[in-house]
């Protein structure tokens, strides 16, 4: 899907490492998929915290004198993807104070549903805010504790807090992870190979594929609702706040985990490639083969493949060094949005009716260059096929989604939607699907919202947004 | 393929559009898998020529400004893949020079074998030297030429220099594609659609994948040894060389070009598809799964699964983020070199017996790294297959290969090969496989010296390569 | 004088004009002798402030489409001159929040006194800071004031403050100037020449320099202990503090301010060459020629010389071209520290006896190696003479000074200096040389605590300074 | 001067010590005032050369670790300012080619007045080139020569050249320092003290200040038409050229070179003390004070005053901050131009009759500015007084001057110059009063043309200049 939702964080911790930071970003890079724009390491050396952030790619962020200087035996790290036109610096992650209790760092994958009122609550009592971003509310919440220990204080700030968060805080000798009782966020906790002494070798991250990168074992999910504190003695878990019923980001598993991670404990390829199995159980169709749109779509496609015995084909080519910019000729009428990351096969097309298997469509713009490109290519038939439901509404638990009006599905039928993207047929997969492997109970212990409207957090609607006052002029 | 051989460039030109820059700009986005240390483009506005060229990758050297300044209706690019401790500004490609009948440029893909005879007799002639390129030889020669056309100064250059050569030429008001007689390296011309006065809308390119991008379509080849002139009134082609058997290089079928391209007049994915085909059919073996080494290995692992029956799975997932360079931890034995790209899948691998299907084993360090990834995912076997015969030698026709000895299989056997990479089988497609359906004849009209050492133009050995004696500092 | 004393800060001020950034622009340009390390602008444009900030120097932060950037009718800008191993993009200035109120930067001159205990007691009420300035103290302190409007909130701030400060804030709407009761630093008021309407065409700026760039009139200096409010109705000053004796800077007529800046009232140049007039009463020498070092003692020297009889002369030439760094011959005993900056020219200099007139000394070790370069030169006598009194202590307001140890004249006797340095005579002038012209009363209305070891307001020693536990990987 | 003629280089080299590129990278820096707009420094180490180019100030292209990477005993460098509109990197020297001798490197400072008729010939003989520089020339006579020392080559190919050249050459383990007959730009030799072996611690340079810097002593100059060779066995001196009666640049001691330096055999200071001295003499004036225009004025303002009994005053004080570019306000009819490099103080010139010293006019349009800011500043009376002739015609001998026409004086007389800077009175120094002190005969052994037309070489007006058919498209 290259017109998509947009993930708009990854995060990991290191605790108990001489090269932390070193390995904090090799994960980073494990996780670059969750966030491009912006990336940050914070290191602690036992008396202070040492940070570094830049906007862009995390291998054009850090050199290898940064990350020499990002001394100590743990560090925290955090990729963003900001919403377009907010690319600024001062919102780049990790965030990091000083306070009464010294200093601390935070990473944060997520979106408060409350930030508005904490915020305005925190304003009347005359306090100042250098970022748009709720992340510095919980710093706030935090330093207005009077506990002692930073996981009493982590603990008090998030018993204020509503919304999706994965957390990673780091003083200068704590790491503390949280994750918030709804689960909304994937994180997982793991240790490095070889580590035996209790102090050493931990590892926190939104993802597995990260603790593969640093040859870390995964050990479980941080669970919702928990808080863990990584110190000289260990981990210790905690679990300050009343059990309630998960309610995971199930789009994790349609798009945004990398295929080889390990998310709410499953294999996201495997989910992939049965959803894949599925839609073509309940989307069937006469063709000659089946191709993915890259690379996102590639498992489900080997499982539709599979399961209709069509032979799988790469129909459409990326081109994997396609940056974020390209300059389009001026007099030109013809689109080069969608062809110059993509390029259809004649020899692989032409004559034939193609089933090509996509993860979501957005605002459907994509999908009809990518039937156009198809049927130009010589495709006698294009039958769509997408491995979820029909996405209807916006995400407000950490995730960049387009406004609703802007969602095809929020106000199109499937068949106004096939006429749009121009395609033969279009199949969506259906919510009973999606569960009917995925989880027990009518929503399988996760969260849809963007595809049924049944948000399990309330945002209220009415609430005047806060109005930002404060800009960078590069971002304007 | 990780551990490679290198194509050394990509070459494009567009005569007649009025935003001829721009097209060549996106045309080397397309080739930009042909090169990536160095790009530039020269455009002609009639009366001068306008260049510019920088390090690094085509998205990055320009931007918006610079392409609006390369004015002009005629342009031509290039894409270099220099080998490693030689990435010279000064060497950056296209070349340009003023001479008596005014400027030229030039881009080449290929190699000259008779580089070092040119050079020395130049230089007993008075000639300087700015660069280490055999390019500038050939500029040299068009210069001393005492015809009056360019065409005509070209035709006589090229009659002293041997071996690959691939080029396009601009001056200020002409464009000349040429291709050495044995058609070592790829050269098609097409042409912008909707463009129908005689001057307008050609474009020449390495591979058919530019043309696409920027909506030409495909003419044909520049025929092995065929030098064709664009101008005002048209193309106009021309024969001056003796009719030689062609032998195009084969490795751009097996590795080099983009899948989606046509070369010499074939689907390059096509052919790799039946090369994993023909592979299956020699090399069968009873496994649970086929999956390919990311991307390069993906058509050849579709071929062999479709013709195996086996399943088609991806057992490694692949970072498309990762940079040229990442910081390794100073204190780990731990090798990150492949891992940082791939990743294997534990849940697709463990208690499978599996087939890996890769274009081509260079060092055999890479796959050796990646049998021992797919073994600790929990594979139960590991059959290694190569959709190409053994590469035994180096390239002296524009491709960077390491040298003999570093290539596993010019001094090990297969077997011995096999226990190096530590995999239960090793199959390689033999000659015979290659050439069934390739080609008529012994050799299918292809150089295939790589994997024969039956090289069609002789290097000599014993001669004494040229001393330079001029290096930018940076680049030591 | 090479080695010196170092002033902080340059902050100005446009309010009612379409291109007050573009003012601002230029007018730090005109005061970046106050600070070279950082530059940063605020505009505001009647909804929101839009800044940009950046190290180095102001022409290389700001170039055309960042001030075509930088919106609005108003706008503030800031030089800094950071500490050695602070230079940190997090401490550069406009220092800017949002807070209940809206959002408002700050450019700060100056230094506060108690900023340890005033950060301890925000700390302990649970607020957090980004960074180690105590200009973020004031901001603050602005946000926690429960007045309506923006001028009572700052001075209920003031109010709270001690110590050194030339302030400018800036608001979507609003611009205040503030000058501590003690009226440290300076700060005037100006306006551009030719506007009318009252709330259009006020500058504010550490000197007149600024003002004279821009074609703005100057009016006054703002008062000590007054607060001025910018607003579409005009200029309303403030007196909220009760009156205190004012202690100006003195050092600003001996070495920070530009020669062709008015301050306190007076010509910068005038007062200097009154200085070395008075110097060269006080001390006078035989000798053949006075000469200054450049550039800060030429109109001293012009003074002495005048007074004196004796001829001026250019006999240490100055390379403006100087960067900060330059690379040092690793195998050299050589000192290339002032040789890179200044040069003897022994055609003025042999045969002569000659008197240096510098504007002070800080630790000796530059002035040495004047000496010992002037001598070298041939000069048959060197003769110093400082245009100021010994420094014995550190500033507390808003100047970087060396420890009290480093400064020679702390723990040295006049003799002991003059023999460290290696000169035949030396005189510094007379406190009471200073006074004699400058001012009445015993001081004269200034602070000269730098000399005399009066501070004016006190700093307690004895309080543990704040311990930052934050900082940038970049600046360690 | 601060609308001026421009030095077109600065030329250094130094032979025999093993920080030889260091000590350059210092000489450099004290010849910056020679050339702003690229640099380079190319290195021998007994093998090869190692070359770094860049744009703009020394300080910024050579960074500590380029230093480093500039192994050898020897070293060239030079300092280029380029005219408007070609500031091309390619054109950036020293200028290096590999040939059959080697490798050779070269830094110029002058103008080939015989190019256009070389470079035809040169390309004539089908030889290529790759700048729009006379250099470029130069290598290709030394490659063409069939010497078989270098030093032969060198005389061989300026035995073919006309025009003015103060050349050094590199070699792999020589360096050659050469200067035309004339003599028309100064060049001197040195040797680093202490050093005593025959092959150790040569440095040729543009002016003295540069062997100031790096503690050597000055010899001599390189006589006009001499070549030096310096080889491990030390310096030799060549005169392969019929003498001639020298005509150096006379603008060296008016403008060009630092004061500190020696140049000719004289004090730059003390030449334009004397200047400024006849001036006085030659057109005395009452008046109250005497000021420079900073900083090329500030010498013979210092003998003007002195010899008229005028107190001499820093009535403008320069801005040295201020860098090339800077943003001028869009709606404004107000000139920044000279007033963000200059300003004029009121206290010293208000109800003054004022004398101003500046060093030559060209097109007028600054001195204009100089005069109204002076007069606006309350100046009574504003005479300006000028140290050198009118200049009446543009160089050929490696200066960058405006064509005849925008040259203020070839088509006004004194008087209506006058008028047109607004000047009470105005007086230029006369021929006679240059030569009074300076020489003997009519026109002292100096080249003059640029106040007389009296060009000492002929460059031919009616052939057609070369015409470029390839530039960088950032030049354009």
């Amino acid at each position: 899907m290259l017109d998509s939702f947009h993930e708009e964080c990854g995060v990991v911790g290191v605790y108990g490492h001489p090269e932390a930071a070193n390995l904090v970003y090799l994960s980073l890079y494990a996780l670059q998929h969750r966030g491009q724009e912006s990336a940050g390491i914070v290191s602690a050396d036992g008396q202070v915290l040492l940070s570094h952030r830049g906007m862009g790619l995390v291998a054009d962020i850090f050199k290898e004198d940064i990350i020499r200087r990002l001394e100590g035996f743990s560090a925290i790290g955090h990729n963003r993807y900001s919403t377009s036109g907010s690319t600024l610096l001062k919102n780049a992650q990790p965030f990091c104070v000083d306070y009464v209790g010294g200093a601390v760092a935070l990473s944060h994958n997520g979106n408060l549903t409350n930030y508005v009122e904490l915020r305005r609550r925190l304003e009347s009592d005359g306090r100042i805010f250098q970022s748009g971003t709720d992340s510095e509310v919980i710093l706030h919440l935090i330093a207005m504790s009077k506990a002692e220990r930073l996981v009493d204080r982590v603990v008090a700030a998030l018993g204020e807090v509503q919304g999706a968060y994965s957390l990673v805080f780091l003083s200068e000798s704590e790491m503390i992870a949280a994750r918030d009782p709804y689960g909304f966020r994937p994180l997982v906790v793991g240790r490095l190979r070889g580590q035996e002494r209790p102090g050493e070798g931990w590892v926190v991250a939104s993802e597995t594929c990260a603790l593969d990168l640093v040859d870390a074992e995964y050990l479980r999910e941080v669970e919702p609702g928990e808080v863990i504190e990584f110190t000289a003695a260990g981990m210790k878990s905690y679990r300050p706040f009343a059990p309630h019923a998960p309610t995971r980001c199930v789009f994790e598993y349609v798009y945004f985990a990398r295929p080889d991670s390990r998310v709410y404990g499953r294999s996201v390829y495997q989910v992939r490639k049965e959803l894949g199995r599925r839609l073509a159980q309940s989307h069937p169709v006469e063709a000659d083969i089946v191709i993915p749109v890259p690379d996102s779509g590639v498992p489900a496609a080997v499982g539709y493949a599979e399961q209709s015995g069509l032979p799988f084909e790469m129909g459409l080519i990326r081109n994997h060094y396609v940056g974020r910019t390209f300059i389009e000729p001026q007099d030109s009428i013809r689109h080069f949005g969608v062809k110059v990351k993509l390029n259809a096969q004649r020899e692989v097309l032409e004559g034939k009716r193609v089933v090509v298997v996509d993860d979501s469509i957005v605002r459907g713009t994509t999908s009809r260059k990518i039937v156009t490109m198809v049927r130009n290519a010589g495709a006698l038939e294009v039958h769509m096929r997408i491995s979820s439901p029909p996405t209807t509404g916006p995400c407000f638990y950490g995730v960049d989604t387009p406004t609703r009006k802007e969602l095809i599905a929020s106000s199109h039928s499937i068949d106004e939607i096939r006429a749009f993207i121009g395609a033969d047929t279009l199949g969506y997969l259906s919510e009973r699907g999606l569960y009917s492997f995925l989880g027990e109970g009518p929503r399988g212990g996760f969260c849809d919202a963007c595809f049924t409207g049944r948000y399990p957090v309330l945002v209220s609607d009415d609430e005047q947004p806060i109005q930002l006052h404060l800009f960078e002029a590069k971002d304007r």
